[in-house]
């Protein structure tokens, strides 16, 4: 887990000019994506307040020592595979030289501002090819609205507090932020209905997750240790779940979700470095009744500071919305304070079993929902397993998502004494259903 | 589905010697691999008998037409999914064109003789990135003798006649047949005790499936109706979903298997092709007491002729057994028939959603036992939950795999007037658990 160095300095400021204070991009942000210009190739990126630095364009200016110039070559590309499977030294060692030359007073600024591009001129792109992607269940107040909702007296399963639960997603159907979302069709059978039919689902819900890039990765046979999982973090992005919940309650059984989810998932574009994110690290989750976690998930370092505190938030824009000229709305506010397995976990966990993570792996928290109300990461919490209506402050309701609902999630690390580090968004607007062929 | 065609007539013969009547490789089989020579990269090939054809020299040889060229070019390289996008046009062509050449009287054979090289001669390799691996659970017979472990009364769930259930697999550790396979660590709880343990699984098993490879693919939010389902598939093999089934019963509830199988799926390396298998479809499966399929997984051809017809066998090899010189001993004679949902249903009901599937996908049919003893499987339906030895023929027992064990899976299609289709071998041994870090 990373020291905090001069890159962490909240007095620092950039000189480029759109890297206010208080901007979720400051200097002391700087991550990585992938975009493309009006007439270029997908290259990649470092986001500095509104604007993008092309790290192709930087590798060749020869303002880098070896060590950042092997990571700023990686990622010129149209993917950050190469540079995640670099790993956290020549990551952070551009991030040394990148904060250097976009800091106030620093040399080269010239050559610098030339790399520049304003973010509103390029489209932002998923920033890696997803090889395999895991989503998990880490979210304990999750767990427990859902449980609860089959088992009000005993919520949360026999492994929960022993085994960080997951399972395998659809990495092909991932899509980056601002991509629609189709209504999908599946198969609903009502309770009382002698047969299913194919339709559109009429429980349309969001997961609000936090994603995880993964770095290296691991041969095949060779477990991660808690210590080292967080070697193997690229980085991390908010990440949508969309859920069809009709569809998820008639296919689960007996091998968990499938159609319910794989029609599509969206995250955020950039890839917020465990070194942006590094003063926000807080204990690991564990109360005084809870079993100790097995040695193979526990370490003095990780319960010292194995998990982060990052604010996250839920925004619904309906359709009325946009006609009256309303901004979003916040139906959610929550915390990745309320994940009770960590990443560090999550990751061991995942190869424990000899299981290989490779470069651009993508790891999902699973919903992560606060305890009280106004916290819940889904629709399907909020209204109560679709039972009770949820009203938005402009009087609509909702039980579930309507065609034209556009959810956007956000996030943003801040406390006293650290710059404000924004994760940008995670938006995806719902569009009816196709007719089935 | 394809029609039969001179390339399946059983009485033409290869003047390629190794290509004898009654191996599983003869002219009318043709089926795709990728192999790497003493010196040579990875390249695509073509296997006849016990020898494999350069796809990338026939290329060059000028000796196809623009299509099959088209297609041998594309499987020239160090991946099949070249080839698997370009769909069954070209497929064919060369299949055509191959079959031409190397039949008995063809021209050009000193040519094509300097393409051949004998298999032992090469590493036979994966024969395609595989972007996600779907891995559902159509064997019905399997599905009532694992439900029946549980619910004696009622094994089957009430989905199971309505929906081709299916789960998301891991594609990082999908290897070839001939790759050892380690015995996994996971999390182990006895029932009555108070906390699980990290222990390495002590209910190791195998499930024998066939593998569908997967061709041109879907866009996203663009489902694959039933009739077309067939023109997304490039190929068959073997896959043998290694199972812990210790781990599995712990974890797997609420969100289905993850690390009870994601530590290793073995596929047998040559894809027999749709073409290949055409003389063995039979019609979909269906008893008279079934409710009809929903119309998206129904037709009228599909119905006639669904479904496929391929004899399936699970071998075990043991230590003992290789010590002494013995054969290895077949444990299960199976077949294809018994998948209740087919390989175009399975591909209907995954895009029904709008999932897209991609070339060099991976899709498992699950288990494929059958109704009666002799043909399960896996060793937990042998073994009747672990309850009841099994006897191998040299006196051995079992209810799960043990060290040095290797499993085995063969398939042969054959019927009277078609010649023999192999499949190759799915192997794998079972090497001990690692000392865990």
């Amino acid at each position: 887990m990373t020291a905090l160095d001069f890159t962490h300095d909240p007095s620092r400021r950039s000189w480029v000019t759109t890297a206010k204070a208080g901007s979720g991009f400051p200097l002391q942000n700087l991550p990585f994506g992938v975009v493309a210009g009006a007439a270029g190739e997908p290259h990649g990126v470092v986001r500095i307040g509104d604007d993008v630095l092309d790290l192709g364009g930087l590798a060749t200016s020869g303002l880098l020592t070896d060590e950042a110039h092997a990571a700023a070559e990686a990622a010129a590309h149209g993917t950050l595979n190469a540079l995640f499977a670099l790993g956290s030294g020549p990551r952070t060692a551009l991030r040394r030289e990148l904060h250097a030359l976009l800091a106030e007073g620093a040399p080269h600024q010239q050559t610098v501002a030339g790399l520049l591009t304003p973010l509103k001129e390029v489209d932002v792109l998923l920033p890696a090819r997803i090889g395999d992607y895991t989503d998990f269940y880490v979210g304990i107040h999750h767990a427990r609205n859902i449980g609860a909702l089959f088992r009000p007296d005993s919520p949360l399963l026999p492994n929960y507090k022993w085994v960080p639960i997951g399972y395998h997603g659809r990495a092909s159907s991932v899509r980056v932020s601002g991509t629609p979302i189709t209504r999908p069709h599946g198969q609903l059978k009502a309770g009382d209905a002698s047969a299913p039919e194919l339709e559109p689902t009429r429980r349309m819900d969001f997961e609000l997750e936090l994603g995880v890039w993964i770095g290296p990765g691991n041969r095949l046979g060779a477990p991660v240790s808690l210590d080292d999982a967080e070697s193997h973090v690229a980085g991390y992005c908010l990440l949508n779940d969309w859920s069809a919940r009709d569809v998820q309650a008639w296919e689960y059984q007996p091998l968990g979700p499938f159609l319910a989810k794989s029609f599509g998932t969206t995250v955020s574009p950039w890839v917020i470095t465990p070194e942006a994110l590094a003063p926000f690290r807080i204990p690991a989750a564990r109360l005084e009744e809870d079993p100790a976690p097995l040695p193979y998930l526990d370490s003095p370092l990780h319960r010292a500071q194995g998990r982060l505190d990052i604010e996250l938030q839920a925004l619904i824009w309906t359709a009325r919305m946009r006609e009256v000229g309303d901004a979003p709305q916040l139906i959610s506010r929550s915390s990745s304070r309320h994940m009770y397995w960590s990443v560090a976990q999550m990751v061991t966990h995942h190869t424990s079993n000899g299981c290989n993570l490779q470069p651009g792996d993508l790891l999902g928290s699973g919903t992560l929902s606060g305890p009280t109300a106004g916290s819940e990461g889904s629709l399907m919490e909020a209204s109560h397993g679709g039972k009770e209506l949820i009203t938005l402050p402009n009087g609509e309701t909702r039980t579930f998502l309507e065609d034209g609902d556009e959810v956007m999630l956000t996030a943003r690390a801040h406390r006293p004494g650290a710059a404000n580090i924004g994760f940008g968004e995670c938006a995806g607007v719902v569009e009816p259903a196709i007719t089935y062929p």
